[in-house]
């Protein structure tokens, strides 16, 4: 960490600086100069945080250097993480797709959407039984009745299920039907149900926030892993912007940038960053270009009746499409699909 | 609700789209112009909002007319609410201070906080026992240890306590000891916990997300008043943007503007905006001069020992000479402080 | 457009507004519900947008239906256009790539790079003889002495030139040794010199202004287009959010939505977008696979001792590289390169 | 600067930087902790920073520590400068307010204004000649006509004129008539037409661009006062952001801020950040509360038959009612009006 001194500090400023870093064990490395002064802070980086550095008289700001995560790092671990859910793999070669309807609304409705997404080739299902919405009049979701039909189409399909759980006293619940337990973008800073899910065996999926910094959602990775449990897969869903031509801004940029920064995998939800089903499948296939593990897709097989966000499902039939076109791709991209 | 439709859309599809809103008890106004044809649909608005539209053929797309919120708005409730907490009014001509720590440290710097904070005119006491903390390795506060030194402060000042709740099982424990309950900006969006608020008896304070619009505050405002508690105290305390100069750039816009929309009294907290000592002042007298019901500050006895904020802690006797100057002020503006 | 009424609006507001339309011989369509009066305005729309509508007496808000371009959307001109530069095709099945350093600093720097970018398989080249910089203090460009050396590394190569051009007196002078006009990010507003540029008869490149909206670039697009120079080339190069991992936020949802909205041919620029030259790869591939008709890449023989941009060229055997893996995959995705 | 080394950096990679520095005749300071290498550069910012480190093998970032201004900077030029226009001051203790319509439309709309503004204790007349509009069907102002309706207002009232310069070729012939030149928000990071402005007489006032951070205004500044013209007066108008109640966020806490950073006056332009008539009182007086030196506000004879900007106009009493509410605040908060 770097502490910057206002142009006009004093020596008994600096001087306490410093008396308070080897305080803490932490050594001080001045560098002065015509206009700056600059202490740079080297020891326990858990210990020099505590300190309010930039309430200290004297002091301008403080620039952190080092990454303020570390078990999710790459530099900590430098191999990728592969998660595996039954027979489907996150992560490595694999390009994994997930699909499924925003809500369970039917057994009928859930059960056409899994047939078709299995079918097509997409490897795990998606469905969400508890809903979070931004209106107290909006459909909420069917609850463990929705998680009953998720295993009723496990059972038909074989593809293992990704739900949402959104209230920390469902852990336990969602955990018993789920294969990967889904954090929302709401929730990405929801520090108590992170640690929830940090507890349990089941791999989690973690929505960035929509407005998150990728650093913000590594950290919020970082409360799970430090759980106990490492089977953490990031998902891109976008960011929310001045632009109002989409729903949120897709930050394809995440996705390379992420596999920098962290050894964990990463897939894209289009669905959800642009509410627009007509440009779906381009970025689909930009999620596969760029670099991403995987891609998770709203369908349904009547989008003109869907209780929640229609307007960015694929029909059935244009995912199957989108599929055999990813397939055709994957291949020259490195990765297998 | 308007349904625009496509540039050439067929008749059928408009006709499908008529025939749905009949369907549902709605009417609809057909208006066909050169390029474009919109069909305005008139009804139940709950009803209406349920189908998406934008999935049937032909629609274009959809734009909401109404205010999808009822309870908080100034149309349907046209008289400013004011929320007694003890002695103190919120709303009205009242324009209220609340001071105190970032998070409750020790007995002794929430004491001398809380009596600096009385004898300079504040009339309700701020302090954090449960810490919703980016990174797992920061300081997390007390837990009710730190309630319960919030109460021995109120019994010592007699100011009544606000203090966030972070966990839908602590709602009730944390109602036993505190005078409002906060609702912290990561979990404006979290339903369950507003339902949870909504169904005591407390006042709440909603801090606005901070990457929440206007209108979606006023939407998770409704789902408190809809579980039975009008006490709801809004609180803008800063948006996300690009500007990176100040924590968050805070939005003193909203304040007016939510005077316009609705009922409920709205204050200001500068100090979570900027994250900078040196300007807070200056935009408290904003927020009194914006029209705001009040401002929370947060003020310590040490900041350069503050486990939480120091940066943008107040000084104690800053905040006093602070305090003289919005007394001067605020007759001007129709306030009393 | 449709005009919003407030909730208790007086008949005589109602008929006010209605007055004002049939004045300018539009018709006025009417729908009143329990809640809302809204008033649909068919008519001449150059007419009616001049009228402020919502500085009226009752009229709460004005609410745009049709598109405010014509001559570069989609429906105006259904047929994709293809902009010809010499040999090179800018739309329809190519994948253009455009390569060359951000400034050019010497002839020898600027031929090393233009040459590699022949031999690697780009058909055009860029290079920045003006160069518009945030700080006083920095290189601003080799001027007319720059654009002479541009014309030579187009002698040696045969590769069309891409040059920015910032100041409408330079408009004609940048024109005589140029082939392709950019207009800048920051300029993509200064509708001075779009109106020049649009009375050229040399293709535009149009970047997107980092706080731009798609619709705005394409009203600017519409600036240059209704001055009589159809040749325009988009380009998306990233907006500007709170996201500070990569310099602005590349939007490459633009890409398929531009198609959807407009005629006009649009390329990606992930150099400027992001700043970083490990991710740059990637995106180049994501650009590709979401549709769009090209890149612009920055390249240089030493980027440790480039006046511009440095860190986020690329060397030369990187970009040889990347084009062979665009090569491979871009017949997958129908393109050719 | 700080140049922060990758994790695994050579010997050989570090030397090659301190080598650098040498080369231009700066000091390398050395810090090395135990995962971060850090070299802080001591020396001639100017050559320091025209070499792109961040591409030199083993480096993976640069952190500027100095500002990257100077003329303008609070620490060059301790003391406020008052900038003055006529009999008017903009800077110490005056609180100025620039009134007129956002567009000269006639000669009888304009005087009105004028006189309205006078006798209301305005002490500067803004009024657009030429005018950048978003769509190329708007009406874009009248051009020298317009000037010279603004002279006529000027003699008439006696108040000294604020109007923009748009292009570079237009600056001698606008310098004529105004006796302040504005700077657009669109055209803040225009450097050519504030090299130009900076080599004139006249006062210039330059709003913030919408999506420029508080360094980039200065920096903008900077160009201006570095071509010989230091009387610049700054503007905060609104950023954009994800917000769309408001047409920009206005930024009241950059007020503040810039004064803490740079010497030159800043005022608030509430018209054009929020476009929303009915806010704007509230956002004046907070203007004036946070410290600004004066407020610009767009005022209409009849804001229904407005060319340009009718939305946010305020009537001509309701300004002469709120520069009364202003003139009561104003010397409780030290300012005179």
């Amino acid at each position: 960490m770097m502490i910057i001194m206002k142009g006009g500090c004093s020596d008994a400023e600096v001087e306490a600086v410093i008396d308070k870093l080897h305080g803490i064990g932490a050594e001080a490395h001045l560098s002065r100069g015509e206009f700056k002064t600059i202490i740079g802070a080297i020891g326990d980086r858990e210990l020099i945080v505590q300190i309010p550095w930039a309430a200290l008289p004297g002091v301008e700001g403080v620039i952190p250097v080092m990454k303020p995560y570390k078990l999710v790092s790459r530099e900590f671990h430098p191999e990728g993480t592969v998660v595996e859910v039954g027979d489907a793999r996150i992560g490595g070669e694999a390009f994994t797709v997930i699909a499924g309807p925003c809500a369970v609304e039917t057994e009928q409705q859930l059960l056409e959407s899994a047939v078709a997404a299995k079918e097509a080739g997409a490897t795990l299902l998606r469905g969400g039984a508890f809903k979070p919405r931004t209106s107290p009049y909006s459909f909420q979701g069917l609850g463990e009745e929705g998680l009953k039909l998720l295993v009723r189409a496990r059972e038909t399909t074989g593809l293992p299920v990704v739900t949402e759980v959104v209230d920390v006293r469902h852990v336990l619940l969602v955990s018993r039907y789920a294969d990967v337990l889904q954090i929302g973008a709401r929730n990405m800073q929801n520090f108590l149900l992170l640690s929830e899910v940090g507890m349990q065996q089941k791999p989690v999926m973690l929505k960035r926030g929509l407005s998150s910094t990728i650093e913000e959602m590594l950290m919020a990775a970082e409360y799970i892993v430090r759980g106990g449990n490492s089977n953490v897969i990031l998902c891109e869903r976008g960011i929310r912007t001045f632009e109002t031509a989409t729903r949120n801004t897709l930050d394809l940029s995440a996705v390379p940038l992420v596999k920098e920064l962290s050894h964990l995998p990463i897939i894209v939800d289009p669905s959800h960053a642009t509410g627009k089903r007509e440009i779906i499948p381009a970025l689909c296939k930009g999620a596969l270009a760029v670099g991403a593990d995987g891609v998770m897709i709203e369908i349904h097989p009547d989008p003109g009746a869907a209780l929640c966000d229609g307007p960015q499902s694929l029909e059935l039939d244009e995912f199957a499409g989108l599929m055999k076109e990813m397939k055709r791709v994957a291949p020259t991209l490195g990765r297998s699909l």
